[in-house]
Order: C-alpha cells, then sequence, then structure tokens
C-alpha cells in the first residue's frame, strides 16, 4: 500500500457475537476479519471487549497480557492474513508491570504490527436508577493518553465506548489532523437507544470528520446485553451505515475528498475564536 | 421573584413571524411575548433577527444603537410588562463608537433592565455549492465576548445562532455553572434539516444542560427561507418540545432538580480527564 492518504479507504465494522469461549470469540473473530478483507475492506475494526463477556467479573478472569497473551497473537495474524489495518476492538489487558487490568485496543498494521494502543481513559461507571448500574472501576485502571494511529489512509483517533461521551478527544484529534475518530464500544438498552447513535453523530458534526462505533452483537443470554447498532457517520453527521442487534459486518468508504469539500462549506476550522477561548488541542493540561 | 435557583423556570420560545415592517414586528413581538407570560412563562426568547428580514443588505438598513433605538426600548417594555426575564433575539445593532454592525441579543430582568448584551461571535459565513450562500461578514462584524447572564433560575449562557457550531461556549458555561444554553437562531433550508436538531442535542448530551433554539417562522416570500422548528432539548439530550414552520410559542419548564439527578445518573461532570487534556472553561486563550 502506497503511504499516501490519497488511498481509498473501506471501512469494515464487525458486530461480533461474543461468547463466554475465548478461543471461539478469537477464531469468530479471524473469521469475519477475513471476510471484511475478502469484501474488500483495508481499515477493519471489532467491537469493545469482544474475546470475553462484558462484566466487571469477567475482566480479571479473561486479562491476558499484551506481550504473551493469545490475543494480541491471533489479532496480529488476522491483520496480515487480511492485509489490513485493523482496530482489535478491546481486550482486558492485564499489565505485569502494575498488575492492574485495563479496558484495551490494540491497532496493527497490514503487516501485523501493532502500531498504537488504547487503554480506556473514562471507565463507565454509572448508576441510572432503575435502570443500569455498571462500575468498570470494580476491576479496572483507566489509562493515561489519548490515541492516534497513523495509517495508509492518514491519521485516526481511536476511544473506547464511555470515552465516546467527552468531547475533548475528537476534538483534539481532529484539530491534530486526524480524518476519523473510531470507537469500539459496548453501550446498553438503556445508553444505546438514548445516546449511542446522537453521541456519534454529535462528535462528527462538530469535527466534521469521519465517526465509527463497532458493538458486539447482542446476546440476551449473557449478563450484559449490548445494543449493537454498529454505525458509521460521514463528516457532515449523517450515518452513512449502520445495523440492527444481530451479528453483522457494515461497510463504508471513508472519502476524504467529500469530507474537505464539505470542509469548504462550512469553513468551521477557519472560523473558531481561539482568541475568546483556548484551543484543546494546543493547550497542555 | 425570589433570587433563588429553586424558582420553578417556565420556558416560552416565540416563534415570530418577521415581516420588512419593523413597527409591526415589534409589536407582533410584544403580543407573543405577553402571550407567553400570560401562559405563566417566566423566561421568554424571541428570535434571531425579529425586528428586521435577514439578509446583509438589511441590516445596514435596520440596524439601530442600543442606546437610543426603538427595539430595546420596546424589548424593555415588553419585559417589564411581562414580568418575565426576556432573551430579547437579536437585532442588527449599530455601535455609534466604530459605526460597525452587529448581530446583537439583549437580555433583560422584569424590570425591563438589561442584564446581558450578546453580539454573535462566529459569523454566518458558508457556501454550500448548488444550495446556500451566506456571508454575514459581508455587513456584520463579530463579538468579541462569550456571554453568561445571571437570572432567578440560575446562569444562562446565550449565544446566537451560527454560535450553536461551535462546541466551546456551552462546555465553558455549563462549566461555570450554567443551566442552559439558549440561541436565537435563523436556521434555513438546508442546514436546517441537517444539523438544527442535531447540534441543539449534542450541546445538551455533551454538558448535560437545557438547550433551546428559536427560530423566526418560515415566510416564503422573504429572500431567505428560515427553518422554524425552534426546538428545547432537555440535559439528557432528548427533545422536551419542538414545532414546524409557522408561527408560535412552544413552552417547556426546565427542570433543574431532573437535570441534577441524570448528572448524578451518568456522572461525566466528575469523570472528566483534565489531566489528559486541558479544561476550556478554565484556561484562558
Amino acid at each position: 500500500m502506497a503511504s499516501t492518504t490519497s488511498t481509498p479507504c473501506k471501512l469494515a465494522l464487525v458486530q461480533l457475537a461474543v461468547t463466554a469461549d475465548k478461543e471461539a470469540n478469537l477464531a469468530n473473530a479471524r473469521t469475519h476479519v477475513l471476510q471484511a478483507a475478502s469484501n474488500g475492506a483495508n481499515l477493519i475494526v471489532l467491537p469493545e471487549c469482544f474475546n470475553s463477556p462484558y462484566g466487571t467479573n469477567f475482566f480479571p478472569e479473561y486479562a491476558e497480557t499484551l506481550k504473551d497473551g493469545p490475543s494480541v497473537k491471533a489479532l496480529s495474524s488476522m491483520a496480515k492474513d487480511a492485509n489490513a489495518f485493523l482496530i482489535g476492538g478491546s481486550i482486558p489487558e492485564r499489565d505485569p508491570t502494575d498488575n492492574k487490568i485495563y479496558n484495551t485496543c490494540t491497532v496493527y498494521n497490514p503487516k501485523g504490527e501493532i502500531i498504537g494502543t488504547h487503554r480506556k481513559v473514562h471507565l463507565f461507571d454509572i448508576d441510572v436508577p432503575g435502570k443500569i448500574r455498571f462500575q468498570e472501576s470494580e476491576t479496572l485502571t483507566a489509562g493515561n493518553q489519548l490515541t492516534q494511529v497513523d495509517t495508509d489512509f492518514g491519521k485516526i483517533g481511536v476511544g473506547i465506548c464511555y470515552d465516546i461521551r467527552f468531547p475533548e478527544p475528537a476534538m483534539i484529534a481532529a484539530r491534530q489532523g486526524c480524518f476519523a475518530m473510531i470507537y469500539p464500544g459496548a453501550f446498553n438498552m438503556t445508553t444505546g437507544p438514548l445516546h449511542w447513535e446522537l453521541l456519534q453523530r454529535a462528535r462528527a458534526v462538530d469535527n466534521q470528520m469521519f465517526v465509527a462505533a463497532c458493538s458486539p452483537a447482542r446476546d440476551l443470554t449473557a449478563g450484559y446485553h449490548a445494543w449493537g447498532h454498529s454505525t458509521i457517520v460521514g463528516p457532515d453527521g449523517l450515518v452513512l451505515q449502520t445495523t440492527d442487534e444481530k451479528q453483522s459486518i457494515i461497510y463504508a468508504e471513508l472519502d476524504r475528498t467529500k469530507m474537505n469539500e464539505f470542509r469548504q462549506s462550512i469553513p468551521l476550522t477557519n472560523q473558531r475564536r481561539f482568541d475568546l477561548y483556548a484551543d484543546v488541542s494546543k493547550v497542555n493540561p
């Protein structure tokens, strides 16, 4: 692949059916990643927590290291065999240096090399009375950096699920040259219908960039019911592609020429009043 | 009125039919503001450019000073007679000190005193080929400050129309204690269906605050066709009340207790990672 931002980018979101069997999850992920690649995708995304059930009790049990764990090996091999960039959803990661557990996304180039790692920086701790209570922080530790990766198509920002509720990572990514923000995520039956699509469209329209969020398929036999509805949004804030709650793959071409045309027609980029408010992409905390 | 944030706030958006007759516009505004008050509204909003047709050629012709112009006098009197806070839409304002023209919102307390003035800080300069080209900057000058006003209900942030495309003023307002952002605005038949509601919902969900935008009614005999659809959004990002394109008034109670409950259930306020990105409300540009 030529290292130029004019390389056409065909994105695939794999809305995977996740089970309690890690080996089966990895095999299923491989099948779908290769299928996406055979359909022309060169940027493929897996969902949050694709190798493990989603639950604070499961994270310690399924956690593995990035150095020696089976999931990173499997992902690297998938990326290479698919000859595609792979945003490998997320896995419960155990860091051997501090023995803490993170919700971690690893990103691979078509050679199977890791080109980026994102540890979820905003943990999912919410309590909507009578609807859903979930506290990732019971077993997880938050990461300490925002993440952008370089691909043949240009720079991409990566967040995980709850990270999307916070506008700054996408604002910073767009202003630093990313053309897309991609979030493996697993909203639920309360927050999904409320905010899943809205948040993606908000990030897209405010930053005039592509935004995609990739969910696991819904499993009503599991403890956590994912909303599904993996979605790809264009820089104009309109939904390019979405799906229901079942296992599936959705595709869209991320056309940066159209993005740039849209940015010219509504030229927010040149109109921000950084004399009245700071540019969060240029100020250190 | 007691000066306490526990005072119930009943918001009314007056989607006014605007004509080329300034005097008639002021009279029509007065009728509707008093009607809203008689229905219990104690915070009343008029649309952008409610006293003048919307167009760069009209702004110089209709412009008046805040000190001596008829519109400020009329608005002050309306607020007093309605015994309500009034966010007086916007008017083309001529500043006698520099002879420049601004798109300016004046805000009144129930005594008819001006408690805040917002000059649109992001001018509406867009060019969507084949759809709409509009350049406010041909005759208008942009303001140089963000605006928040103190009311009996708490602090409110004020922007005008295109200001809503920029996330920072709402982020700053919410973090500095405002419970609502209110935008007199006049989106059009291209940007209205695309982004009017999305932008309001985006500001609301990201900042867990009330957001409202008040448009003129649509006049197909005018040069600029406003989208209408004045809308009030809750802190959960859901539309509380909206309307079509015709002249009308919409109402909603802005319940800050429910807002605070929602903020507790999804506690973004305490979860922001200001160790990883700057807090735009605390950094000077």
